[in-house]
């Protein structure tokens, strides 16, 4: 499993691994592949630097990436103080009532909970700086391209950026900005997605893009068959997400998964919802009583990013406390059907390239 | 591209194309693929024993099949005028505003439509008599297991059944009543959809009936790397539909559709709609001016099969009539956005028989 990806990247197999968890990350770079590790949970970018630290004593010098949130668009700004006072009461009250009615105990200190500032724009450049300091191979912008000036930053520093694109239209702006790779996300994908599928969605883009950059597939991968698609349909390799949220690695991490964890590997691939109640985008999660809620007639209307994150933020950490299967709050996509145990990350790396070239052997018998 | 398909099928290659026109189906299989002619158009089996006449006559005992439309769990009966006392008259009076409000013209004459009558059981069942007594190679259920005697009564002639399934359980279902041919329908075909991507829904019905049957990748097929990819991720051939619209031989059959292969050259895969108001059940549409006002706060739901159909058919008439590409209403997948003007069918195989050689070759250098 080779493409001129690896070369690159520096990498052995074209395999992109994006996960919150330092310990995933670092086990995927070590397995062959390239770890990104997601900054959007490091509200202090010292955190960030330090977190970086260790991944670059636990990697042995392969190549890792990071991922940002960097809307191009709203330039977002003040703290979670003030752009609190955007948010409706209505909101407020709806989450409140819901986490009643849900069951969801009340939180044990309510003061440490900031949200996640890593949606406003200012943190997500601090998070950048930091990782500039360290060997990073790549930066990956969760919505879109990055402004200029960040893409110029990093390729003064050596590094290729990437960005994720929902339709053809917004691959052609990113390679117009400067962007390195083109990450081709398909509707079946966890997290932020637009409605065109990957079996559609990866040819177009390679059209339209692929003699100027790599494209990657992101969506429904989680086999070497999977990765043998994506690889037929143009793509240089393979950028996955949701497979490894049920590792043991990912435990290390966030020893409070074990809930979330259960969902996914109880979960099929009907399981998941195209819904704007995590971000103010269409993001895909796990179908569950939250999401559930917020699907009922009486529900608001999500707010627009940043303002829905600043919302749930403080009710996702008491639905993480709550440890019940039901009630997780998770961006996963409809892949995570095929999640059936939490597993160490070298044994599925192992599996996607044997599978690979299982598929590989089949295909040349239809020659 | 030989799978193990083109055996039981006596076919050259693992393409199957399903279309509402005999022309296109005769030109799919003499080109070396599976011609299925969709029956639903066929009030009068006499006028479908006809057609079949002429597919008997026009290729040269080639394989075909039909692709009838039998609800297993619906079993509705009565004639239109019967039936068309169910629908509440606010509906009808919505149609007739909307046509009414895109400029839609008067009919030339209303006493002669009767709707499509093939959603109809025993309509359904007429067409499987008839084409029973040529020499079709398959028949095809568009909206999951025919019941058993059905399946039975195919058998007894030789004759396989196919049926789409957008579900793992689904196509469990299918092969315990005693299908042959499983379609795993993913959620960016045109037609009757599920939620579910082909990228993730095709391996799944694989490793779960693929053992007992082959498996067709329905949705997102139109170009020879979608192929291999369909092969890739298990499936024994392609089923195809969107792409067959746009093409010389149709015209022939339905000369008045020059409106609608307008409209598929010009859309781009974002053009489609997932909507219950062709049918009553979720099917992907061409995104118009109607399927817009359907989308309107002021529009009913739609109503359940078969009684949605039997609204909107005379409406149907009235926008092809209408012969704007902005008013068509027309099943179609994401796929179209890869169709660019109106070919003949054997070029569209030759395209994607030589794609598909060019992939396989392209995908050995990943070894």
């Amino acid at each position: 499993m080779r493409t001129a990806l690896c070369e690159t990247l520096g990498i052995e197999y074209p395999i992109i691994g994006f996960t919150p968890s330092e310990h995933v990350a670092a086990a995927i770079s070590n397995a062959g592949g390239l770890g990104v590790l997601g900054c959007v949970r490091f509200n202090d970018a010292a955190e960030l630097d330090r977190v970086l630290d260790w991944m670059d004593a636990n990697t042995s010098g392969r190549p890792y990436g990071v991922d940002v949130v960097m809307p191009a668009k709203i330039p977002a700004e003040g703290t979670s103080v003030d752009l609190g006072k955007l948010i409706p009461d209505e909101h407020r009250a709806f989450v409140a009532r819901t986490l009643r009615e849900l069951g969801v105990p009340e939180p044990a200190d309510e003061a440490g909970q900031a949200g996640v500032l890593g949606w406003l724009h200012s943190v997500a450049r601090s998070h950048v700086e930091v990782a500039l300091r360290h060997p990073i191979k790549l930066i990956a912008n969760a919505l879109g391209s990055p402004p200029v000036d960040v893409i110029e930053q990093a390729h003064a520093h050596g590094v290729g950026v990437a960005a994720l694109a929902g339709k053809v239209e917004h691959a052609r702006r990113h390679v117009g900005n400067g962007v390195d790779f083109v990450v081709a996300q398909g509707y079946e994908a966890g997290g932020h997605t637009g409605e065109i599928a990957s079996m559609v969605l990866l040819p177009e883009i390679v059209d339209a893009v692929g003699d100027s950059v790599p494209v990657l597939a992101a969506g429904g991968i989680g086999s070497g068959r999977q990765i043998a698609a994506a690889l037929a349909l143009g793509a240089s390799g393979a950028w996955t997400g949701s497979l490894w949220l049920a590792t043991e690695e990912y435990l290390r991490t966030m020893p409070g998964s074990g809930a979330m964890q259960a969902a996914l590997v109880a979960a099929t691939s009907s399981d998941t919802v195209r819904t704007r109640i995590y971000t103010g985008k269409p993001a895909r999660l796990l179908r569950t009583r939250w999401t559930e809620a917020w699907a009922a007639p009486d529900a608001p209307e999500p707010l627009p990013m940043p303002l829905q994150n600043l919302l749930v933020a403080p009710a996702h950490d008491r639905l993480q406390e709550a440890n019940d299967p039901t009630l997780v709050s998770m961006p996963a996509g409809q892949i995570v059907g095929r999640i059936d145990r939490v597993r160490p990350v070298a044994e599925i790396v192992g599996d996607l390239v044997r599978d690979y070239q299982e598929t590989l052997d089949r295909l040349d018998k239809t020659r």
